[in-house]
């Protein structure tokens, strides 16, 4: 029974709740690209941001070649004879000469096709005849089984942009131009600590002797992986007892060394978090509320250790671990692309039908782990709780739900799959 | 112009196609899991497959504890006032004692919940009295900024399966639990080359001086990326000459070291390619003509350098990039998975909408590069040529097309991520 004394929740002063992509849009503005670019060999250059255009100084294929076995041909020989004389035999990587009138030339897969001919007759599409002279089975088509100079790239295009994040498809079109090194923005530098004392990592306490109110520290592990993932070099600073000395120290000594210093826990309003108080020690701190569910507290800031020390940025994530899951796929994966200088920032976003029903609005934008039946549909995972971590690895990502929507069977829904969120 | 003779294709012998599905039924059917496993700190296992049930000895949390900073209280107390004395102060990492009647526990995010309280009032809905005392500013619930004892994991649960392949959140559930070291799969050792003497490696001849018929090779860039990905331990042998006796001698020597031996090049029907008698010398070899576009040729064998020594796997992909880069997504991907005892083999498709028209079907089954527009469309890139790796560096994934199906605007086809192909 609850009881209705006309209490109003107005009657205490609230921050108010700030809407993600305002959040968001203020957090990229503050990421500037860093400075400083590597040259690293193409072979291991995935997943990291192009820092110059890559610009072809050739054509791909260089030369008219043969996509298949078999022979080249004049296509309109054909209407005078199937039955042509083979003479010359194309290997890849050698050359022919001009092919005769009512002749083929034997050729192989990438092999260029000699002046005269303009089409390839696939070797099952053919009969060798004891004389040594070669029957077509079908007729030929002009430019058939010819892949043309210059298909693939053309000399002088960009062919992949300053700012593309490089996939394993990119590195094998950087090869093809015979790039073996690449120049790609540096690693993000990234300092990475828990706080609270009710922390235990994993092997030092047994669980049959954990005392109460202790927690084993989960949110290190996924965020070290997510930042791992993001080609981050990541400096594990441990947890950080909950006093304002050690936090601050931890604090000056990380930002000498590192672009970030992200933390989770101790960004909500509770007193015993001294986040808050070391950073404005060291610099400034802004304390968001963000009209998002998982992930309402979200801290921003700058510090240096000295007036004459590199300013590193400070992000500060909710303790819970799926709020510090989810803000940091919404906003410090976008942040840290930004840092690298990429362009494409967004998760991938897909429409997708529920076949669940959400029947309670929030007034935040909520955030919720699904994953997709085999019919393409998305279900819900029953225990939308943010301290509940097995939501994320149930589920295969998230619904995008605006404020104040409820979700019924058979509506469409932004779905954001974890597959494009967490690389 | 086309001539149209009465020469019919079916003159010829010709190999069966074989369907996708039944060929990557009897590729896994050969891939049993490999014998051993490694024990891994919980934060290196991203990507890793799990050996062993992982079974939960605790409930996490492990007592019933605050969501919120804020006050415990008891909700009843509620109908008799709203002011409450506040008694004990219970911080995360400490526990608090039975909370009397009328009286209120200050409790951080975290804390165990005192004997006796039911619900946390959060501290934006109080005030703080001069007094010492607190006012409640909204009604408690009974059970509101509680998480129970057991919600996110419950005691003796399996909480990862053997046969699941971690990802960050899975991590963090693992650590969450007091799981410090992990038993993964071992990595899967691949020995990876190209065959064909028109390859140059990039880097060794510029590109104004490459003579005709050369082209980089590209090939081995990407299919190592996609090989590391996937957690592989990949040694690159380079590119092998078109010679019988380097290519018997390159297979038998890695045949010795490493669980698959992966080609590019040297798998279609021309009788350049040493591949399928360099295999057949050392062991078994079958090649498949799949009904696939692109993607025809593709070989499987079993190979060992001696009686007594060890039998490695075969796999040939096609030399054209294209074909070699899906190919390599919808058979070796899951080939290397099932190695690794993963359970979760099949990648994510989604039904998606075609804005773009594919008007001349194919007898086989095409896997079309496709990205999609912000509305969630899909649109096509133009040249679906096999040679055209530009194709998937533009694209974000692959459409599913059925043999003998024409597509059209508005049309729902199943669409295949790169996102979820490429991990």
């Amino acid at each position: 029974m609850t009881p209705t004394l006309p209490l109003s929740a107005a009657a205490l002063p609230r921050a108010p709740l700030r809407p993600l992509d305002e959040a968001l849009a203020e957090l990229l503005s503050s990421a500037s690209p860093l400075v400083g670019a590597d040259s690293v060999s193409t072979f291991d250059a995935d997943g990291r941001v192009l820092a110059v255009d890559l610009v072809s100084s050739l054509d791909v294929p260089g030369h008219d070649n043969s996509s298949m076995d078999g022979y080249a041909v004049r296509s309109a020989d054909f209407l005078q004879t199937d039955v042509l004389q083979v003479t010359q035999r194309i290997a890849a990587g050698s050359h022919g000469h001009a092919l005769e009138p009512l002749a083929a030339a034997r050729i192989f897969t990438g092999a260029p096709i000699p002046p005269g001919a303009d089409a390839v007759v696939m070797q099952e599409d053919t009969e060798a005849l004891s004389d040594g002279r070669v029957r077509l089975l079908t007729p030929p088509s002009p430019g058939q089984w010819v892949r043309r100079r210059g298909e693939d790239v053309a000399r002088g295009a960009v062919v992949l942009p300053r700012g593309e994040r490089l996939s394993p498809a990119s590195l094998g079109l950087a090869a093809s131009i015979g790039f073996a090194r690449l120049q790609v923005s540096r690693p993000v530098r990234v300092a990475l600590f828990s706080t609270g004392d009710e922390l235990v990592m994993p092997g030092d306490v047994a669980p049959a002797d954990m005392p109460v109110g202790a927690i084993y520290n989960s949110n290190r592990f996924f965020l070290r992986a997510l930042l791992m993932r993001l080609g981050c070099q990541v400096t594990d600073m441990g947890i950080v007892p909950d006093r304002l000395d050690a936090t601050v120290q931890s604090l000056a000594e990380a930002s000498a060394q590192h672009d970030l210093i992200l933390t989770s826990g101790g960004v909500s309003v509770g007193e015993e978090d001294h986040i808050k108080p070391a950073v404005q020690a060291l610099g400034e701190l802004t304390l968001w509320q963000l009209a998002i569910k998982p992930g309402k507290p979200f801290a921003y800031g700058r510090i240096q250790s000295a007036s004459t020390a590199p300013r590193a940025h400070f992000i500060g994530l909710p303790g819970n671990p799926v709020s510090s899951f989810v803000t940091f796929m919404l906003l410090v994966r976008p942040f840290l692309l930004r840092l690298q200088g990429a362009t494409e920032l967004a998760p991938q976003a897909l429409p997708a039908v529920a076949r669940f029903s959400w029947p309670k609005a929030d007034k935040r934008r909520e955030f919720l782990r699904v994953r997709r039946l085999p019919s393409g549909g998305l279900e819900l995972y029953a225990n939308q709780s943010s301290g509940v971590l097995t939501s994320a690895v149930w589920g295969d990502g998230l619904v995008d739900n605006p404020p104040g929507q409820t979700i019924g069977p058979g509506d469409v829904v932004r779905y954001l799959p974890f597959a494009s969120l967490l690389c």
